[in-house]
């Protein structure tokens, strides 16, 4: 809070993951950890600005896709809950229970959700009547609540989680498999606003959310070689339908049950930008949901303070009316102070004017990734900020793939694999068997993450399995499992998991 | 949900105001309150679209008041809520208490906030150091719990509420001061947008906020003649900061106890704006935060379809490029059936296209509340439409007033007042004592609202306060109690709230 902050140079080493984590997102003032429940945090005004902007963009893509917003309430009373079992079994150890109004004991306890399948799908037993009705599609944007045991650790394992959640409803399993499709797609959209490259894949039996027919986990690769799931997308059939009788009236006049999907996402999408993107000297954030895009330093000495304020000014004014998200920062700082401050908190693009540039009607430019310099005339500042910015995703996203693909190994067979490996991503064949996959994960002590799905068309530029069966030559049309040599489903991904 | 809603005309008679308001709120589709939990009811995406561009319009004024966004846990230990005394007293019967996590008691109970002082002065004691952190001003746009016994209504009264609340810390009361006048003049400026008259009233010291030095309500004056409190503004001198320990070095590096402000306002803007504007035919929301503000209506027969289907649509293409939210209603109903369904949502324009309009290169506007149809070429469409809603906002405001106004009166003495009367806001003078503010509210059967803060100057064009003491030609500057006769401190105002 205080100007001192920025005399006090903080030693980053990312090599050690976890204290460079801690570090970044104290000193960048992104969550202060010390609120006295652990694993509720407090997002600082910074923090925040970077999950606002993703959640604005979530928000366009699904207007864009004809999902509406809705806010469902907070609690939800135990007989709701408690009417899907699968469900309930998944989560009955984690949920906060309120008993209690003033001091009045509630009739009925109520819980805080943990996911709002059970406070919804009661009231889309009201709303769903006629095949006119569907599809339904409908998401929320708010706060779950997990009674975490697990250590804690700011936006990758918290007890109050802010948290995306899409929830749909179609007349059969066809087109609940469509929406399944358009998630995927705008999870890739996403990942590339975010610059994350990640990998899709399709749950073993043993891994789904609770109450799913199947489950598709997105996964990221973190630093350390372990994934991280950033979302889910789950298929659920008909069965919350038959639990909270959500039917509807076919062309026909017939009755029917309808099948959901939802689809999943949260501040852990805030968590993984900073550990995928950031370097020794802090964050660097992607052009499209950092605070600032721009940070403008001015370098005066006493006797020209006034003139180069006002260009700095004008240059500002410039900036903000194209559009871009831009911070003056005229604080009484030496500017390698301002230079440190705002690369810890990972601004995409410096401009700094100086009298020089003044006279010569120019800025320098300083992208927070490559830290070059380039002056630029201030006709063609808007510009370059510009395909700076877009090039800088370029940047990221590539190194994110360089950095994710050395960690990725491929093993035909499980006599092949290392016992005990640290920091690798594992691809394998496999037919698809619970005892063959388990034997790859106690082989490797990891755990098997899936396959990717069948009907879904990846992108190369985002996707991880696709670079790693090519990086690998991956014959897809002969794959036999690594441990039993039946003809096998697919590529399976084992990693140990944040 | 379905269309066949636009077959069945409701009867709508404002008169009515309770019945009116929830007929409205269920058929425009604002809010579902058959959630399984009184109170807690579920924002529908028309209602939530409102609530969000109100929230929208907030962060504006925060932002350009140089206030920053936080977001704090939910959850709040006993042991930091005990802390204040009076605030707990005014708490502490109507907050609920969450005890177990999963099968575990928690060891220390924790309540949902109510209210977030005492989650966030904890940290502020952290945070706060040095009169060069002062002023810290916070705010977050969160949701509220109380556990409402009163009967409960949609926006209004509810036990899960949407709420802004900000919180600033200052060197001194003198500091503290400004805020309110900042605070307030927030206020004027929200109430501009959404076309609200209202009250702004240093309350009574027995219906202060619990913990605070002096509380400011703003009210507004609903068709009933009752007031709903929409706004609170606090002036918490230093009583927080001593319980919770927020102190400063001052520039002579001597400890001080930090002063502190709050200021909440809460959904019940949404129920305000319905019940203010709405008529016979539904609502009437102020342009600045209807979802759309144009609804185009086509108009075609069997052999024109798609002509002027496409006519419509390019002229949606050209509103939608001038900034406006537009919605093309091209379903296959009636226009007339159309009409009804978005005068019922309050849609401030509708713009008809039909055969001749097109030949004609024009369209029909229709103001919501006047319902007059003018003609007007596509040229000027989007400034006809633009100056509509100006005009249409000094109307609903000027129509608020003098509705308002029209429930008001004026007694110098309290022999003058009627007994039990309905449906009026009463002004009168009062020396300040309790005595002889209880004498009035008891022989009207009111409460006391307050009267104006000296040090804050009202604008005439939403301050009813003002516009009383014009009508009634008070001279302020010989006022005398209305009970005792000694020198008043102003014109108390006296009212049946909601």
């Amino acid at each position: 809070m205080s100007p001192m902050e920025d005399d006090m140079k903080l030693k980053l080493d990312k090599k050690d993951w976890s204290e460079w984590y801690n570090t970044v997102v104290e000193a960048a003032g992104l969550s202060d950890k010390r609120y006295p429940i652990k694993g509720m945090n407090i997002w600082l005004p910074y923090g925040w600005k970077i999950m606002m902007n993703i959640d604005k963009y979530i928000r366009e893509l699904m207007e864009k896709t004809n999902h509406e917003e809705y806010s469902f309430p907070l609690l939800i009373r135990q007989t709701e809950f408690n009417k899907e079992a699968e469900h309930i079994k998944g989560f009955n150890s984690e949920v906060y229970w309120v008993t209690h109004g003033g001091e009045n004991k509630l009739d009925i306890p109520s819980l805080l959700r943990p996911t709002s399948e059970t406070a919804m799908y009661p009231m889309f037993s009201l709303w769903v009547r006629n095949h006119a009705d569907l599809p339904l599609k409908t998401y929320q944007i708010v706060n779950v609540f997990r009674y975490e045991t697990k250590m804690t650790r700011s936006f990758i394992r918290v007890r109050e989680i802010h948290f995306f959640e899409a929830h749909t409803v179609h007349t059969d399993f066809e087109d609940a498999e469509h929406q399944i499709v358009e998630d995927l797609d705008i999870m890739e959209e996403i990942a590339r606003r975010l610059c994350l490259p990640h990998l899709k894949l399709r749950r073993p039996k043993w891994d789904m959310f609770a109450g799913a027919d199947y489950s598709v986990g997105v996964d990221s690769i973190m630093p350390t070689g372990r994934t991280l799931q950033i979302g889910g997308i789950h298929q659920y059939k008909d069965n919350f339908a038959r639990a909270y009788n959500i039917m509807y009236e076919d062309v026909n006049g017939q009755k029917k049950y309808a099948h959901q999907t939802t689809y999943g996402m949260s501040e852990r999408l805030v968590g993984t930008l900073i550990s995928v993107h950031g370097d020794n000297r802090g964050l660097i954030l992607p052009p499209d949901v950092a605070p600032y895009q721009v940070v403008i330093v001015p370098i005066f000495r006493k006797d020209n303070v006034d003139a180069v304020s006002e260009y700095a000014r004008s240059v500002k004014e410039m900036l903000d009316e194209s559009g871009l998200r831009v911070n003056l920062d005229d604080r009484d700082l030496r500017p390698g102070n301002k230079y440190y401050h705002w690369e810890l908190r990972g601004v995409p693009i410096r401009v700094e004017v100086g009298p020089r540039d003044m006279q010569g009607h120019k800025a320098v430019v300083v992208p927070r990734d490559t830290g070059e310099k380039m002056a630029v005339s201030l006709d063609d500042l808007v510009n370059t900020i510009v395909s700076e910015m877009d090039q800088m995703k370029e940047r990221l996203l590539g190194h994110a793939r360089e950095d994710a693909l050395s960690k990725m190994a491929y093993y035909p067979t499980i006599e092949e694999m290392p016992e005990n490996p640290e920091g690798m991503v594992i691809g394998a064949p496999w037919c698809g068997e619970d005892n063959c996959g388990h034997q790859m994960e106690d082989r490797l002590d990891m755990n098997l993450l899936g396959v990717p799905l069948e009907n879904y068309d990846a992108r190369d530029d985002v996707d991880m399995h696709r670079a790693m069966m090519a990086k690998f030559n991956v014959d897809e049309s002969n794959l036999h499992c690594a441990v039993c040599g039946a003809r096998a489903k697919g590529v399976a991904i084992l990693a140990r998991t944040h």
